[in-house]
């Protein structure tokens, strides 16, 4: 049944008659191995992980399969939702299990494998002979599946199952789930493949699952089924909910639907779908469309951060230009779901633009998704915070070690222990550097096996050394990305003398010589950014910027009496850059003058909220 | 049972022992005549209050209580409210009801008596022989009251037809209602009295509503009862539901609670209440915390249309100084429930800033909630709206005919029905005139009967002329309030002089003759207004009011090619009245100059959205 092989690892497979211009290189061929991501990815494999499974375990995620699995017991939900048991509580295993994939495939960990064992062993006795596996619908919902599409995410769950799969087959080449997974998906594919039932779910997210199946396995009917259901949406089938049909997507098709509209993680999810079928048909109308509402959204939608989602009350993308700070929901699981999307984008179309919304989302809007400490988690990552707040209930302001819709925290897991594989791609014409961290890169080229060594202070310094460690003598084209946010960079190559370059992408074409060096520079002034003078909620303000990171202040750092509330910033004086060592090695601050004399100390975006509740502002008036 | 005896109608009844400043007067002694008020009133009662009963009956509500009666069907409430079944659809007809008795007191008028006859028909034969009375919980929740109190509304609609019984009492002496009333709070008070059950209701508004009907009838367990309440919220018996305990004011004592919190018609409805107890027990301490409350609310968390309410995903009070315009949710429930509320702060204190609240709300953020038509509405009232909008379902932007949750409509009903009754207050000292329209007010002072007739053009002209038709000889004070929008005017009493006097209260007392005339004249320049700098969202921009209207510009109103969202304020021209005849009589609207020459005319911002869905903006950038 499984056709294809082993290959090596990548979170996402185009085939190889997809129609993708750049082509992903096996996460094993990419190293990160110190600076800012090497600490970030020992966090999540030391600890973010190991939380996610204990916390799978006390939440009952794994109680409730086990249920499924025939055990005595209760389905076990928070009732902070009002009373209603969520239904998706199976992807936050799957999630979990995908991370853990991608993680052993880094390295093997036996605490990990045996928490992974366990759980791959409760999904096998929780699915059906027929292949069905849901815990919701076998312990609560009568084990009849599929009657409601709208609500019940059973294909959203199929989707992470498929995902985790996929994963652990590349990965590990450990087929384990890839054979409940293939089980699960003919249960859905018997009832509603060609010719059966219509039907799509409320959530998206299978068709981009079904893709990378069909990638994995070989087999058509996968990737049709994830066609149909991009097919089948748009048509209204969904009804009006309580949001309307926009809140799912169901209001316009997939390929004509010219914005981002509706539930913000839906949408994203969804276009992720509708780029990987797209490559894989060569469906060059469905790629336009979730490349024109891509551009939309980041153009009149996206916030500073990288955040998506303006609204709490159905966690939507708003009006164009609607983006209060304040309220600006920005999901974390939205600005992953907007990498996962930009990627795509990325090796469909090999156009730089995405590789900086990646790296403007990593850097802000997902990783204040998660604390310093890798144990804790924001939920809603809004761009303001007042200091007075009548009320809050828990999780509100306040980092929290899960979440009753625990959906963004085995998200950051499974982005994290798959991150090296976003900095680079590689094929025959050379090798293309999009993100910047120190790192080996292995691939073929034409001619043979290449190896750059990079080093970098990156995100903190400018300075990016490409070492070529290894070439054959063939010419071959290295590119690097020239950040859109850098107003003045060099390069220089092989000792030569440092040349302008402009944003978008840096290459260079020569054999190579093993030991030559590449040199970027990109210089990283603190920047005073002016929001679109469309975007009501933040008139007469600016932010502060610096390489990839939007700076904020939080009320933490202000003298005794002074209120964040008050804060002016004095145009008249340049806020300039200074070292932060507390917030890691080589960690930069910026110093923001503020009207009155003086000046207040900013921090990264992504730091904020680590020292209890307090007030915080990206977005500073003049 | 019933001990009270027809007084005359008020729809706020201090008892002769309350501590109450100012005295309400009948409804039936004063009368709007004319002008902008009399057209509304006028359109109440032939079109919105008949239109309403058929929205009733079309809607199921009065088919509800049918069930609930034996009638064999179904319980009916519109889908979109994600598939629950609104609980609370009686409370609707309750509504109704009392803006009927209202309106029948004001004058008889056949059909809308039959329609009441109808409703109160259904009602008696629904009511079961123990006094219970709520069709969900009888057609649906399997007759068994009180199981879910904190989402189940059973309190809250029996206040509503609390508050009905009372009006058909007081406005014409019909206590068909009153004692289904009473059985029905009898059926609470047997299980929630003192000595039984701690029990609160998620949603307030039975407080008030007992402390009216311990008005009405005498009985101080109706008080008590209410006062129980007050002392039972705060404790955190509700739970935290979806929204924490803030939600329902469930989170800390209603007489220490220093902010308003939560959703925003749920604390001012509890905070109604609370003010009926506190004048009719002296309870100080309990008034004053609602004194706060307001002053806190007015100060940091009203929009400047008197809208209340920041956040759509809990209809909340935002944080202090969160307004955003564009998803302001502003319920018109919300600034109804502010005018009880400043109404009741009005009689208890005398202080004349809860008439200029009132005054800011109703021509504002009330009467946004009406179309002209009167048979059209809006649930959210937004200070922004923008042009392009991806996608609203229906009823965003557009006013609709009626609301699968139409609390709203009948709000607006049953306001506009009592609304002469917010016009003056009177007692031995004299007569105090808190709101301007043509009007005869009659009432007794010391000495006897007086009888003033008011001619003006409010809101339109500041000229507001009052004529002393009949007087004792005795001395007495007429009392006329000065608005605090107001930076200029003067009062001329009996012929003499024209006198400067300050924004509050203007009085004159002294030995009145028959003919007498005082002239109040209120300077109403075109006023731009600066937002507070803590509103974040409005930085940078102003405000056009004149009187007590804000005024607000529509995309209708725009040159072909000009797009809203790019208008800006030309700070250097001074925005100037203009007639606008087909707004009404006398009705004025403002030009606003722009940047790059040219006005673009303004409308009230009460008469936006009559043109279909469009852009409207109150706060323009400069």
């Amino acid at each position: 049944m499984i056709l294809g092989e082993v290959t090596g690892a990548r979170c996402v497979q185009p085939s190889p008659a997809a129609r993708s211009a750049l082509r992903p290189i096996p996460a094993a061929r990419v190293s990160i191995h110190d600076g800012f991501w090497g600490e970030r990815l020992r966090v999540n494999r030391e600890r973010t992980i190991p939380h996610g499974f204990a916390q799978l375990l006390r939440a009952g995620n794994l109680d409730n399969l086990r249920l499924a699995a025939g055990a005595a017991g209760t389905y076990r939900a928070d009732a902070d939702s009002g009373g209603s048991l969520l239904p998706f509580l199976d992807s936050d295993v799957y999630k979990w299990l995908e991370a853990a994939g991608w993680e052993l495939g880094r390295g093997d960990d036996p605490g990990l494998r045996s928490s992974a064992d366990e759980a791959i062993a409760v999904l096998a006795r929780a699915q059906r002979p027929d292949g069905y596996l849901n815990s919701f619908v076998e312990a609560v919902h009568g084990g009849r599946p599929y009657t409601d599409l709208p609500w019940g995410h059973e294909f959203y769950c199929a989707g992470h199952l498929v995902q985790a799969a996929v994963a652990w087959h590349r990965a590990l080449g450990d087929d384990r789930l890839l054979t409940i997974a293939v089980r699960a998906v003919d249960h859905i594919d018997r009832e509603f493949g060609a010719g059966g039932r219509d039907g799509i779910d409320g959530h998206p997210g299978i068709e981009m699952a079904l893709a990378e199946l069909a990638r994995t396995t070989g087999e058509d009917r996968h990737l049709a089924l994830a066609a149909r259901m991009l097919d089948l949406r748009g048509r209204g089938s969904l009804g009006a909910g309580r949001f309307g049909a926009a809140y799912w997507q169901d209001h316009e098709p997939v390929r004509y639907a010219a914005e981002v509209a509706g539930h913000s993680v839906r949408q994203l999810y969804l276009d992720c779908g509708a780029v990987d079928v797209a490559v894989e048909l060569g469906d060059e109308e469905l790629l336009a469309a979730a490349r024109r509402r891509w551009h939309d959204m980041v153009r009149t939608r996206r916030y500073l951060t990288g955040g998506l989602g303006s609204r709490h009350r159905d966690e939507a993308f708003g009006d164009p230009y609607e983006l209060p700070p304040d309220r600006a929901y920005a999901e974390t699981c939205a600005a992953i779901a907007s990498v996962m999307l930009s990627w795509r984008l990325l090796l469909a179309t090999g156009e730089p633009c995405h590789a900086d919304a990646i790296e403007r989302a990593v850097y802000n809007g997902v990783l204040s998704g998660l604390s310093r400490s890798g144990t804790e988690f924001f939920y809603v990552n809004p761009l303001q915070r007042r200091t007075h707040r009548t009320f809050e209930p828990a999780g509100h302001g306040r980092r929290m070690p899960w979440q009753s819709c625990a959906c963004c925290p085995p998200n950051l897991m499974r982005l994290l222990s798959s991150w090296q594989q976003y900095l680079a791609t590689g094929d025959d014409a050379g090798i293309q550097l999009h993100q910047y961290a120190p790192a080996l890169v292995r691939t073929s080229v034409a001619g043979g096996e290449a190896e750059l060594e990079v080093r970098t202070g990156y995100p903190w310094d400018g300075r990016v050394d490409v070492r070529v460690a290894r070439t054959p003598d063939h010419p071959w084209t290295l590119s690097l990305r020239v950040p859109r946010w850098c107003g003045s960079a060099t390069l220089s190559v092989a000792g030569g003398a440092p040349v302008e370059v402009a944003a978008g992408v840096a290459d260079r074409t020569r054999a190579w010589r093993p030991g030559d060096e590449v040199v970027l520079r990109l210089d990283m002034p603190v920047r005073r950014t002016e929001p679109d003078p469309r975007v009501d909620a933040v008139r007469g303000c600016v932010a502060l910027e610096r390489g990839p990171l939007v700076y904020c202040v939080e009320s933490a750092d202000l003298p005794g009496s002074a209120e964040l509330e008050d804060l002016r910033l004095d145009p008249a004086r340049e806020p300039l850059a200074s070292p932060r060592p507390e917030l890691g090695d080589g960690a930069v601050g910026v110093d923001v003058p503020v009207a009155g004399g003086g000046t207040v100390p900013a921090v990264p975006y992504h730091c904020w909220g680590n020292r209890g509740a307090g007030g915080m502002r990206v977005w500073l008036p003049r």
